[in-house]
């Protein structure tokens, strides 16, 4: 049994107490040991009245509870959090944190002071990706030469608006503190701050460099106007902000602004509030990762993966992630019961009747259809295209085989499948 | 010292050999440990003689070699893939393969004949994307409700061209084939056998389920027609081979075809030979991974990460990836260093000569300009807008300070960044 503590039960925390929870079959499959959240810290315990949980308000409950193995930091800001996490490490406790600003300024002297107990911060940097995991562990054989991110999804979600809409940069900030994207005071998103924070975190793990937000070049999106959105559509570009960590020679670059990116990129397609982070390695080219940025679910996805990993510690993961099937009752689906949308295509001979005759077969299968096209296809032919609303596999099938007997189908029907 | 054999020295392997030799000072501080090719095994000991590695013709020489801490497996096939890898691991040798078809038929056979000793396989699924480690253990809080991949770079490349082209299935095919991208015998990639064999090893990770080719549904892109991607073009879908694995209650659906997918998706958005995957989690929602799905250096970046992952074994990677920097002379650029290319707005009184006067301004920082738009913005006024080739941010901001001190110029001139 390995205890977890909660210090910071806001949207986070609570995700996590929650999948633990609720997820702990397979999680045990995954990390050979059961899991619980033993306590948590809030500042006001009226708002966690509804979980099963023991609460109190002070964090050092927690770091100097003996039996809490790992301490999760879900505090926000950076003293307290950092003289908490020293002390729950000198406790000999592993830590799992979210915090970027915690990390932006102090991971060296943190990684100095866990040594071999673990630390671990996936949920800090783009949310739900597992971006730290794939930087330090999946491209591992590979000089990086460049990390390129929409890190910040509250600028994101502005621009893709500015962009597709045309709105004003004040009006869409009203817009996304309205929906909960911005806060009151927005200036650390917009500013550009936030994707400092995960960029600097990026780049130690990819340079190993230590730079401080201060030291780098960070602007934000304030600034950008309809004429801006104009003149980028006109030559083929989207404005996106980006981090960017770039190595030339012995320099690493490390920046963050708003940037024209050619619209065929694949970062350029990233819209909304969702993450996106190319990495070029020397070896493998470039890979992206694109998910959401922020979010309690999400950012909690990360943080319990790194439970889970400190759980198993030392031992590897099981070859193909557990050694038994997770549920027991998992089983193949017959593909004959797999249910689509499908589009079909028949060359027909094109005589009265024939469109009747064959909708009526569809009818026969309670196949529904969505969408017909006629096309001539060659004198006396036709091509039929037809889009279906949901049906099983064993339906379709059979509705191609009573196509196929009909005289006035001239070939084999063709199907493709509507994902 | 760590030892690896590697059998089957050709494209992949060849790559392995390289990486392991030109990155040795970045995969040292990863590892923790000097890794080295002792041995290869090839059939034609004639293709490798530029290699410093001592090869033969016999797989045994390595897997019996009591030298040998990794097998690296690059043979391709089945039966004989099978008996080198179970003889390694009954010697005790951690294994590393990239051979899909061996674990698509065997890969809970091997699992239990590893048991504790390390076998990885990242190079299997999407060449240097680490989607296995994210599944395993990235998304390890989540239930996997969802897996849909374009895991074939093959069909992907040719629908592709389709799509953009309208060119016929048999020319793009003729042109895959002519750029080495489809075999003379084409059938494994278009009929969908290779996604398929992807998909299962995905589908054990994701749900434990063991099922074997002959068990799901698998369909190639051999019947798609121009009008078929006249009929998707029109209701807004893009053709696409998919491999799906998707949870409905106790069941698991797996299935490889080619499908009609919206085209604002972002898996309808990976073009080329690129390959990608969507993984959709109970509590992260969807995230998505881009990158070469074959390739040379691409798969040895996957394999050369699973060696690097099994020298650490047992030890978990440092906090940031390495304890030091990497290379001791790497630092931070000075931000004003950094080159771009820039976009300028300026906002001018509309007056004879003041183009020729700004343009002047950049002549004198030795900024070239790659396109100007003039756009009348009100009375007597003008908006001046710029894209500059590459520059420093110094001789930016100096031309950007000159622009300022012009009568002309109403406003703080405004830039973007082109990246």
């Amino acid at each position: 049994m390995t205890r977890v503590g909660v210090i910071g039960v806001g949207t986070v925390g609570r995700a996590v107490v929650q999948i633990l929870e609720e997820n702990k079959s397979i999680i045990t499959a995954r990390s050979g040991d059961e899991i619980s959240v033993k306590s948590g810290v809030v500042r006001d315990l009226s708002k966690v009245s509804d979980l099963s949980i023991a609460v109190s308000q002070d964090p050092y409950d927690i770091v100097d509870d003996p039996e809490i193995d790992i301490v999760v930091e879900l505090m926000g800001g950076v003293e307290l959090p950092l003289a908490v996490v020293k002390k729950a490490l000198q406790n000999g406790k592993a830590v799992v944190t979210a915090n970027k600003a915690l990390l932006a300024y102090h991971r060296y002297e943190l990684q100095e002071i866990a040594g071999d107990i673990p630390f671990e911060f996936e949920a800090s940097v783009a949310g739900g990706i597992p971006i730290i995991n794939a930087l330090r562990d999946g491209l591992s054989a590979n000089h990086i030469l460049s990390i390129m991110g929409i890190m910040n999804g509250t600028c994101n979600f502005m621009l893709t608006k500015m962009m597709n809409e045309g709105t004003p940069f004040a009006e869409v900030l009203a817009e996304a503190q309205a929906l909960g994207y911005a806060e009151a005071d927005p200036t650390f998103d917009i500013g550009g701050f936030d994707a400092a924070h995960k960029l600097l975190i990026l780049a130690s793990i990819a340079y190993g460099i230590d730079a401080k937000p201060e030291e780098i070049l960070i602007e934000g999106i304030e600034g950008i106007t309809p004429a801006d959105i104009a003149f980028a559509k006109e030559f083929g570009y989207t404005i996106k902000l980006l981090g960017i960590a770039k190595r030339d020679d012995a320099e690493v670059e490390l920046r963050v602004h708003a940037a024209l990116v050619k619209e065929d990129a694949m970062i350029a397609k990233i819209d909304g509030v969702m993450n996106g982070i190319s990495v070029v390695g020397d070896r493998v080219g470039e890979t992206l990762y694109y998910g959401p940025g922020a979010g309690g679910n999400a950012t909690a996805s990360a943080v319990v993966a790194n439970i889970i990993d400190i759980v198993r510690s030392g031992k590897r993961s099981p070859m193909l992630g557990f050694n038994h099937p997770l549920e027991e009752g998992l089983r193949l689906k017959n593909s004959e019961d797999i249910r689509s949308k499908y589009y079909l295509r028949l060359r027909v001979s094109d005589k009265p009747g024939i469109l009747a005759k064959i909708t009526s077969l569809f009818a026969d299968e309670s196949i529904s259809i969505e969408a017909v096209i006629q096309r001539p296809s060659e004198t006396e032919c036709a091509h039929l295209l037809f889009a279906t609303h949901e049906a099983t596999e064993r339906a379709l099938h059979g509705l191609m085989a009573k196509l196929e007997t009909l005289d006035a189908v001239l070939e084999s029907p063709f199907m493709i499948r509507i994902v």
